[in-house]
C-alpha cells in the first residue's frame, strides 16, 4: 500500500511541478539505495535536499516522499546550550556510549549563521573525532542558509532521510542563535538543555525562553574543582524548573550532572530518555507531539511561501520598505500600512 | 505639520479604500472630540475599532491615523498571571494609588476567550469597583474575538486611542490563554508577572515562557499567614530569574512583595516602573522597543492578511484540510503538501 501511495504522490507532484520522468526515476533509485543502507546515498540525498537550485527542488520533494514511509523510527533528541558549555564533548561521549550499546547515531545541526564554505562550528567532526570515525555514526554540519526557516526545513528533511537509512538516534544540535532553539524543539521528541557549572554568571546566563523548552537539563563539566559549583547550579535549576508549569502532565524535568571527560552520568542520560519516552507514550503524547510537529512544519512552509508575495515582487517590496519607515517613524499606523500593502498584493489575485 | 500629514494620509487611505467622504469627516470629528477629552467619544472610538463590520473598517483606519500623532505619551504596562492570583485586586490598588498621585489610568484587557455578550472576567468593573467609579480611570473589557491576532490588534488600536485621549498610564491585563502573554508583551513598555505566594504548587505553576517576558515579578497576597510562603516564593523566583540572560543589559528583574488588601508594596511598584523607564532610556531602549513593536505589529497584520488567501477561498481551504490530514497521518511530507497548496494559491496571482 505504501508503494502505491508513493507512485500516486509522485504522479501528483510530477504533475504539479512538471518534473521530467528521468528526475522521478533518479529520486526513487536514490531513495531505494538509501533505505538499503548505502552511506554514500545518504550523503547524496542530504546534499540534494540542501541544494537551493530550483532544478533540484522537484527531485528533492520526490526523494523525501519516497523516504517518508521508512522514517519515524528513531528517537529524536535536541541539544542546546551556550557556546563553550561542552556540547561537542557531550555528543562525543553520549554518541560513543550509544554505539557501544549497539545503536546507530546520527548528528545534525541547526545553525543559521553557518557559512556555506567551511561548515559550522556545530557538527564539526574535528570536535567529535572518535565518533566521526565510527561506521555506526553519521555526522553532518548545519546546512548553510540565509533564513532560520530554510535551515530548519532542510534539517527536518535530513531527519527523515537518516531515519529511512536506519539510524536509531538522531541528535540535533543548536547553539542558540535567534529562535533556533524553538525551531529545534519543534522537530525533536525530547529537548535537552546543557548549562555550565557556573550557572549564576549573567554573561553566560541561560538564554531566556530555553528553560520552558527543556525536558531535561544537564550541568556539564561536573568533575574535579568544578564539582561544588556544578552541584550548586544543579540545585538552582531544580528550583527554577519546579516553579514552572510542566510541559507534560506529571513530568518534572530532571537536572543531571555529567562529566564528558570522566564519562560519568552519561549512561544515566539514556535512562532519562527512555523514562521520558515511556512516560509520554503512557500519556499518548509521544505520537501526538509528532503529529503536532508535522502540522506545524506544514504551516511554517505555507507562511514562508506566502511571505514571498511581499518580498519577491520588486514594486511591492519597495512600497513595503517605504511604509515600514513611516510606521517606524510614527507617521503611519501599522494596521493602516498593512491594509495598503495587502490591497496591492491581493488586488493582483 | 501633523495636520497636513493627517490630511495626506486620509486622502491616501480614502483613495485605497474608496471611503465616502462623509465617513472621512465623521472619523476626523470623532478624533477631534476624543483628543479634547470627551469620554463618550473615547468609548465610541473604541467601539468603532472593535467593530467587525466591513463598512466600519475604513472609518476605523482613518480614526486611528488621526489619533496617532497624539498618542505615544503613556507608560504602557502589561499585567499577567494565573486566574486567582489577584490581578483585579492589584489593578484596583495600583490604579487608585496612581490616581491619588494625579495620574489618569486606563485599563484594557486581552482575552481571546472573551464572549461577545457579557464581557470577560478581565477588565471587569465589578471587581475594581472603586477604580471604576473614578473619573480619572477608564476600564474596558477585552474585545470579543475569534483569534488572538484580532483581539491583539483591537487592543493595540485602543492603546492609541486612550493615549490620544490624554491618559498617563495604560494597564493591559491578560489571563494567560494561549499566546496572549507574548502578544501583550509585544505592545507594552514593561511586562509584569504576578505570582501567588504558594509558588511551588505545580498546578498553579507559572506558565512556561512567562518568566522570560517578565521585567518585574510581583508576589501577591503578601500578608498575614501567607507572609512566610510569600517570602520563600520571592526567594525562589529571584534564583530563577538570576539564571536567565537579561532582556536588557544590566537589568535584573526584581521580585516584589505586595498586599493589595493592606495596600503595602503598591507605591514601590511605581518606583520600579520609573527605575525601569530611566534605565531603558539611558540605553535608548525605550524608544527602540516601541519602534520594534510597531514593525512587529505591521508584520503580524501582513501575515494574518496573507493567511486569508488560504482560508477564504473555498476550494483551497478544502484541499488544505485534505492535505493536512495526509500530513498528520504520515502519508505526505509537510514540505511537499505546502508546495502543492502554494502552487494553487500563487498560480492565481
Amino acid at each position: 500500500m505504501a508503494e502505491i501511495g508513493i507512485d500516486l504522490q509522485a504522479a501528483f507532484v510530477t504533475n504539479i511541478m512538471n518534473t521530467p520522468s528521468s528526475d522521478n526515476t533518479k529520486a526513487k533509485d536514490l531513495a531505494t539505495s538509501l533505505v538499503n543502507g548505502d552511506r554514500r546515498s545518504l550523503a547524496k540525498s542530504i546534499t540534494l535536499v540542501e541544494s537551493r537550485r530550483p532544478k533540484d527542488a522537484a527531485a528533492a520533494s520526490l526523494l523525501i516522499n519516497a523516504a517518508l514511509p521508512h522514517a519515524g523510527r528513531t528517537v529524536r533528541i535536541g541539544l542546546s546550550g551556550a557556546p563553550g558549555v561542552g556540547k561537542s564533548s557531550f555528543i562525543e561521549a553520549f554518541g560513543t556510549w550509544l554505539i557501544s550499546q549497539g545503536k546507530r547515531v546520527a548528528v545534525l545541526a541547526v545553525d543559521p549563521s553557518s557559512r556555506r564554505t567551511g561548515g559550522s562550528i556545530l557538527g564539526d567532526k574535528t570536535r567529535m573525532v572518535k565518533l566521526a570515525q565510527s561506521q555506526s555514526a553519521f555526522i553532518r554540519p548545519s546546512p548553510a542558509g540565509t533564513t532560520l526557516g530554510g535551515v530548519a526545513r532542510r534539517t527536518r528533511e535530513s531527519i527523515i532521510l537518516v531515519e529511512a537509512a536506519g539510524f536509531d538516534v538522531v541528535l540535533v544540535e543548536t547553539v542558540g542563535v535567534g529562535q533556533s532553539e524553538t525551531a529545534v524543539a519543534d522537530m525533536v521528541d525530547m529537548f535537552i538543555v546543557l548549562v555550565s557549572p557556573s550557572g549564576g554568571d549573567e554573561l553566560q546566563g541561560t538564554k531566556r525562553g530555553i528553560m520552558e523548552l527543556a525536558d531535561l537539563v544537564i550541568v556539564t563539566k561536573a568533575d574535579g574543582d568544578l564539582m561544588p559549583a556544578a552541584t550548586r547550579t544543579a540545585a538552582e535549576y531544580t528550583v527554577a524548573l519546579h516553579l514552572m508549569k510542566p510541559k507534560f502532565k506529571n513530568w518534572s524535568p530532571a537536572v543531571a550532572l555529567v562529566s564528558s571527560t570522566l564519562r560519568t552520568g552519561v549512561s544515566e542520560i539514556w535512562t532519562e530518555v527512555q523514562k521520558f519516552e515511556r512516560h509520554l507514550n503512557a500519556l499518548q503524547e509521544w505520537d501526538n507531539q509528532r503529529r503536532r510537529q508535522k502540522i506545524s512544519w506544514l504551516w511554517n512552509e505555507l507562511r514562508e511561501g506566502l511571505l514571498g508575495l511581499l518580498t519577491e515582487n520588486v514594486e511591492i517590496k519597495a512600497e513595503l520598505t517605504l511604509l515600514e519607515k513611516k510606521v517606524a517613524g510614527g507617521s503611519m499606523a501599522p494596521p493602516v500600512a498593512a491594509k495598503v500593502i495587502l490591497s496591492r498584493v491581493l488586488g493582483k489575485s
